[in-house]
């Protein structure tokens, strides 16, 4: 399945080397059958290693937070991964990209892999490339996986399902602008944490955001809502623990296991939609173009099309 | 193909009952098989009418403008829809759709169709069953069709992909946090507004957004950049007279037939793979969970699990 510069790729991969790591995930983000030859070759080599997946609205301080916590866990000698999740055009080009300019010394650290991923391009496959990424960083023996992404849509909803655990990351000054957001941040999160705390308004947001938590479908997890000051380091512990609490959480109610297998049966629908496309693209990119010129000239439905088209696929495959 | 309900419901609609185009659009929001029966049984009707999007930021005053909008058009005698795409939640309810009580007097004029769509569930399908509602409407005869959705994340790029015109609306204050989205947003737009011209900053914006525009790829149509003050009506002319141009512009161009054209093809494409994707679920039903058990306990990788689905799907339809 691998081709040959691929596998040598892959042996340098699992001897440890970074370049191939960046070219692997490179692949992966690519997609198609060559990404779907290095997924499973790294497949069995997935422990389980728990994912921390951070969001919030533009502003709050997220790549500050994400930026202590990699420090947090170097400190305790963690291999680190960071996905980061960034909206970028070719209007912006790395503007926000750049935000990882400020991680310096850390980008240096051998002990530390970081990756930024474009939100351009198709976003429903965004959740699942981002899964992917981080399979690979898994792979490679990383003991800390963090995926950071921009929550601005519901996007995050998505991306958090890849994650076992979701904080957000809001601030008392994202103010009204984020009011149509929350929605779809509240219910992705398992820990709140409300960054910037020594601004005004942070007690209000707090008390704000626990009442709201007190009108979420009961649940057996009542996410925690810490306060940090990212930018001093303050607030560190309290959310490694309210993270680490969740974990347990997980662990112990039995929801680790439940989100687990949803997750795999998500991937394995997700390969074989993969798969299926693939095969119908090959196999109908003759007949695509007449059948819309039959419907742009009102000949046809795009219904009647379609059916034409399905009959012919299942036809070529019996 | 539609039972007999939905056939009586279909002849209430041509008909011309509101009531049964409110039913009509629920079915096609829904989804499957009767979705697409009635999609096919209204596509004849589709005339080619003028599709405008309008899409912003949140509390840029986009309800305002297109209320503002919908007079305009009432006044010349036009029937209008409007589809207004809301992000709603369990916690929020209709917050947002709230907004709506504020077109108070349209709600009830006959001419008006109005429909809020939440963006609960899948992202990636909302930008389709968009356009499907928008077919449902054109199909009832409506003039003029208008689609409203907040831009938050990159999903105003499909919605825009089912307007003929997109207006992006932006406001002096919308500020730092639009940065992130502000590149979606600008690629999207046909016709920038920057409404509530008379905050602050107003001026110096108009400015900005024309030398960001100056930045595009080179194209036969330089979005006009219109200043308007929606809840006083100014600025209303500028905006319809640049819509108009473009309208004009994409006749004239060619634009108009690639941008159909194209259209009608992702519709085929969109079709096809629904009724693919029905067909796997049906006939993979009883073999997914034993395959997920095999993957979630380290049997067999995702990837020899949608492999053996696949053939299994086209044994059987073969």
């Amino acid at each position: 399945m691998l081709d040959t510069r691929l596998d040598q790729t892959l042996t340098a991969f699992l001897a440890g080397d970074r370049r191939a790591a960046a070219r692997l995930i490179t692949v992966v983000e690519n997609g198609g059958q060559q990404a779907e030859a290095v997924l499973e070759a790294l497949y069995p080599r997935l422990a389980g290693v728990h994912r921390l997946g951070i969001t919030g609205p533009p502003g709050v301080g997220k790549s500050t937070l994400v930026d202590s916590l990699v420090r947090h866990h170097r400190g305790h000698d963690h291999r680190v991964g960071v996905v980061a999740v960034d909206p970028t055009s070719p209007f912006t080009g790395g503007a926000v990209l750049g935000d990882r300019v400020r991680m310096g010394d850390l980008t240096t650290d051998p002990g530390v892999f970081i990756r930024s991923m474009a939100t351009r391009g198709s976003l429903g496959g965004l959740a699942r490339t981002t899964k992917e990424v981080v399979d690979v960083l898994e792979a490679f023996g990383l003991d800390t996986l963090i995926i950071e992404t921009v929550g601005v849509g519901q996007t995050e909803m998505d991306i958090a399902s890849t994650a076992d655990t979701t904080v957000v990351v809001l601030s008392p000054e994202s103010g009204d602008s984020i009011q149509a957001m929350k929605a779809g941040l509240m219910e992705a999160a398992d820990v709140l944490v409300v960054n910037k705390s020594d601004r005004p308004g942070a007690g209000q947001m707090v008390r704000t955001l626990e009442a709201d938590l007190h009108m979420r479908p009961a649940s057996d997890w009542m996410p925690p809502v810490v306060q940090s000051i990212a930018s001093r380091g303050e607030g560190l512990d309290a959310l490694t623990a309210a993270i680490a609490s969740h974990q347990d959480h997980l662990s112990t109610s039995g929801d680790l296991e439940r989100r687990r297998r949803r997750r795999v049966q998500n991937e394995i629908l997700a390969v074989l939609r993969d798969r299926l496309w693939r095969r119908a693209e090959t196999d109908l990119a003759d007949h695509l173009p007449t059948w819309t010129d039959r419907v742009a000239s009102g000949e046809a439905t795009p219904y009647a099309a379609a059916r034409q088209l399905m009959a012919r696929l299942l036809e070529d495959d019996g």
